[in-house]
């Protein structure tokens, strides 16, 4: 028996129906052989897909059926955890109807993670706008998910990670302006982040003492606070006291200089300050096969780096890279 | 007679002679002809320039000359413009006698450009510390290049673009604070720099109707003025104003995703808001290959993309990478 057939299937919610998440799921199963991929279920509706699929010219055999048949039938037939209701295949028009539809896909599925019937989630895209009618409240995908992880209503705290290959970043401050950056950067922030990081390195990814690096606000991290205090005044202090608890935190790091391959491939991840310094060198060096990981859950979750794409929709045309390494990235975290 | 003889010579000031400028430049006529370098003539102190490549085992034949004199000699000595002085090899060692050569070095190469007995000028770093004892004042290399070009007193603003290959960035700030960096984002300054951006691009690279992005201050480009309203009240409407007096301005662009190799090339160059935002997509594309490019003057002037580098001098390890791409990049600019 092959080995892949021993483990869990991987579970993959379909997302909005508008967009490009269920095209790339198809495509990817057609391809399934070519890119040697695990067997997985999809949390979605089974005649919207089925729909989808004629739509793209794919030929494809479904199968309705629950996680532990997953593996049996992947190799014949791509496996769908049929939520009921109706969906139009319909791209890029938003659907109220498909609301609760996307939602309880999302939910079947991490219950499912939980439950150890499936051993990871890879998420498709979704459209928050298009979920507030069914009473979605969340400020996004991530947040709902760590609702769903929640124990005693304690939501655990998500943290955004980019991965490449071995080349990953974590943005201290996600969507948010810049100017209000600075005020957002704070001692407890670094603490509470690289910690999870240490964590999630060490447990979801098998690095032995992980070395986190931290890199600067300012530029040239502030050149000895010649330009900007924040290195001396927060992020030195929260690096030094990172360090006294064990951890191996490097830094601050000089942002423009440290993202150079050879540089930054010392580290295993390194925490950038905000969006754009943590973003713009991992879509730079690779801008559609970049993974976007979820840290702190108690569940292995991946998503690609995109979002709904409405105007490819339907079309055939959405690159699949992005899905293929979240596909690939979540086996491999979740294979030992 | 080869056409590069018909050329003027470059002209390279030595820079501090405590870092590796001379180390460098000493190398890359060593290796002159498997780089098929075009002829230049250092300025600097000769007697110090045949202890360092002494010391660094390179064997050199120098002969001190004008630039009229470069391009004969070039293949079989190195052409120096000596400046008297008496100049320690002590690499690392700052030494206060060294200033006032460093700096007339500086004074006569630009002057020999812009009398065009020299094609372009390549700067080796300067140490800005080192030469305040002689009486510079200025903050930096580039500031005292402008007031040598200053006409009637009035100096040129100049404006830094790093380079590499097609992949051109320019901040609008520069060596601020992050926290300061809103503040100095402009309506004024935005048209003012892309203004030196066309006509440079126009002049200098022979570029017509360059393609000049214009990367947003925020998050996805301030998604719509929900992250940020920068791109709506300052930078929208310079763009706007850009396009009306005929110049091809594109954006507000989004900084994580537009600097991804197939998307940056579709711009002539890209202008950031800030240091690390066009910085770190150069540098992590081509670390130690990226030019300083100063736009701007009516000479041309390139500089390699580091520092003095004290760690490095004398030992004969640091990378001719950036100088190298610096020399060649003022050929290329100054051919025509």
């Amino acid at each position: 028996m092959d080995k892949k057939q021993t483990l869990l299937p991987l579970a993959i919610s379909f997302g909005e129906p508008a967009g490009i998440g269920s095209d790339l799921i198809l495509s990817l199963y057609k391809k399934r052989k070519k890119y040697a991929l695990p067997a997985f279920i999809v949390y979605g509706n089974l005649e919207f897909l089925k729909n989808r699929a004629k739509r793209l010219g794919l030929d494809i055999d479904f199968v309705d059926c629950k996680p532990q048949e997953a593996n049996d039938n992947f190799a014949s037939a791509l496996p769908v955890f049929n939520i009921d209701g109706e969906i139009f295949d319909s791209p890029a028009q938003i659907n109220t109807q498909s609301a609760p539809v996307v939602i309880k896909a999302i939910k079947e599925a991490v219950a499912d993670v939980k439950a150890k019937k499936c051993r990871a989630i890879i998420t498709a895209p979704i459209h928050k706008e298009a979920l507030y009618s069914a009473g979605f409240k969340y400020p996004g995908h991530t947040e709902f998910l760590a609702s769903l992880c929640a124990k005693n209503a304690d939501a655990p705290t998500p943290i955004m990670m980019l991965a490449h290959e071995k080349y990953r970043a974590v943005p201290l401050t996600i969507h948010i302006a810049l100017k209000d950056v600075p005020a957002q950067i704070s001692f407890e922030k670094i603490i509470k982040t690289a910690l999870i990081v240490e964590q999630d390195l060490k447990n979801k990814f098998n690095i032995k003492n992980p070395r986190i690096g931290i890199v600067g606000l300012n530029p040239h991290a502030g050149e000895n606070g010649t330009i900007g205090v924040e290195e001396k005044t927060i992020i030195e202090p929260a690096i030094s006291e990172l360090q006294k608890r064990g951890i191996n935190a490097i830094g601050p790091l000089v942002a423009d200089t440290i993202f150079y391959p050879p540089h930054w491939e010392q580290y295993d991840c390194i925490i950038g300050m905000y969006h754009d310094q943590a973003l713009i060198p991992i879509k730079t060096l690779a801008f559609d096969k970049g993974v976007n990981i979820t840290l702190g859950l108690p569940i292995i979750r991946t998503s690609p780096d995109h979002g709904t794409a409405f105007d490819l929709a339907g079309s055939g045309k959405a690159s699949i890279n992005s899905m293929l390494a979240a596909i690939l990235q979540a086996d491999e975290m979740s294979k030992t």
